[in-house]
């Protein structure tokens, strides 16, 4: 029997059903490199990108990581808003900022097989880039995303992270920032906080811990061994991470490749940290919000039932893949 | 400079960047047929799906559509929900109903080459098995929707659509029934009776009509060539369509299909029938929801930035598209 499981965040319903597993396909798909592919992210490659917003030091005399602007940029830079809600529908200029964070020199570095050191420096440098990012009058949310191999929609295969700054706190964000203060209101804590107290007494969706992260399989889990990695106290901000943070950060991350490596191989994935809208100071966020990193390993397309019904159909139960990713 | 444009409806903000069209793409996708595929759809086949719920004649004795039980349901027959709320979190069991329409015996019969009568037809058989699931005390709700091709996430290529009722009202139909009660509260009408005439006005959105029926590409359209489809007049319930206005809606989607194949080609899509939800005389939204087709031909994966942000980023806008659909 299928079950169906809410998200108590953001109200959004998975269907758990098993029984699709072993439907017939038609279809293989297949994506393949295409031909003469030009990288503009190696080294050597440095004045096809544009010029480094910062770049870190790393061995021989070359760079370990480099932050640029994206070439082809979702949202501009610029301060004209021009926000228009004169007639029916409404509109703003597509105002923003767009960076790349190349992850390492080495086009095959991949985050199933990366060193704790080198994923904290990652994590770091995004801080900062947040940090720097949220002083801009104009923004108001940055989303720090992944998208790793083509099958997750990444165009360029050399591993980088993106962060999109813009205007407007996204959709998916205000909903578990909404859920999240329904909940602060009713029950007076923080409902991560919570889901970690829960999950840490029953165990069966625990993946792994350190001293102060923690990694599980959410309950509404959307789809086959999706994890979610948070702070084990409340910390409502990504960007104010320290180092000794980072360093525990990047030791979780490392031991969650590892075993999804494990258990799925070096499947594709999109990750997203999901963090509290800038001006922090301002809002109450702080008391109910909890950052966290989601990583969504790909299965299979999402087809019409999902976009449409905004329901996922999730073929592995959490506890299942909970158990695989443990004992692997 | 990109836009940014809110779906007045959902409150979805979509990013139209035609700037992001011409960025390089390591990748390339292909889907193959798998090897001796059998096809459980194709007429002499018929043991190899449950026994068809409804079949209807065609030529040489054989059927012309049939209405089957998927074998693979997502949610399955019952009639215990099993609601549980005790714990954190919120379960149900995966009740429900999920039906397969197989459109016509030819497995390579396109809606992209069908006949306006096919398709009247097509519809017709999909109101009157909405109608009858709305008749099953514990379901709220019946998403009908077709996935064509693999890009598109299809598993068997033989045309056909799907129905999946369901305890619950999913969360983005939901979503447009209280974006829609909001906007009748704030301004006494139908908010698509607003955009149908707002459209009317400004032509430059409307791709095609008929006496009925009118085709746009919505002001917010998540992706390249997304199109609405909606009665000119206000209709909530999809259910109760008459053969005069099934023939419109068949003559209307035709015309839509051949203009997009003349543009885009033979593209994968996802189309969805939004309707009102399940006890519609014991609910008030037949005043304020209004029935449409959403035709989304597929455009490249959907990656991190969408599935973490709840933001779609469309490179072409619909006034293009609009042009072309129109010109062609």
């Amino acid at each position: 029997m299928p079950q169906l499981r809410k998200d108590i965040i953001t109200e959004r319903w998975v269907i758990i059903s098993d029984e699709r597993k072993d439907r017939p396909r038609e279809y293989v798909s297949e994506h393949k490199r295409a031909e003469d592919f030009f990288c503009p992210f190696c080294p050597g490659n440095e004045s096809k990108t544009p010029p480094a917003i910062e770049e870190y030091p790393g061995a021989d005399g070359t760079w370990s990581i480099r932050v640029v602007n994206n070439k082809y940029p979702v949202l501009v830079h610029g301060d004209d808003i021009g926000h228009d809600r004169d007639s029916l529908y409404e509109s703003m200029n597509g105002i923003g900022e767009h960076e790349i964070i190349i992850e390492n020199p080495s086009h095959d570095f991949s985050p199933y097989s990366a060193d704790a050191a080198s994923m904290a420096k990652i994590y770091q440098v995004a801080a900062g880039r947040l940090l720097a990012l949220s002083k801009i009058e104009h923004l108001r949310y940055a989303m720090c995303f992944k998208n790793f191999k083509a099958g997750a929609g990444a165009t360029l295969s050399h591993p980088h992270s993106q962060i999109i700054a813009m205007p407007i706190v996204p959709k998916t964000i205000w909903e578990e920032l909404m859920g999240s203060k329904d909940y602060f209101d009713r029950r007076g804590e923080c409902v991560y906080c919570s889901i970690i107290a829960e999950e840490a007494m029953r165990k069966e969706r625990v993946i792994t811990e350190n001293k102060t992260m923690i990694a599980i399989s959410p309950y509404a889990s959307i789809t086959p061994f999706e994890v979610w990695i948070l702070p084990k106290g409340h910390r409502s901000d990504f960007h104010a991470i320290d180092e000794a943070l980072a360093a525990d950060i990047g030791e979780i991350v490392c031991d969650v490749y590892r075993r999804l490596k494990a258990v799925i191989g070096e499947a594709p994935f999109n990750s997203f940290l999901h963090t509290s809208p800038f001006r922090f100071p301002l809002t109450s966020f702080g008391k109910y919000f909890h950052w966290h990193l989601e990583i969504e390993p790909k299965h299979g397309a999402i087809a019409g039932f999902e976009l449409g019904s905004g329901f996922h159909i999730n073929p592995y139960s959490p506890e299942e893949c909970t158990r695989l990713l443990r004992d692997c």
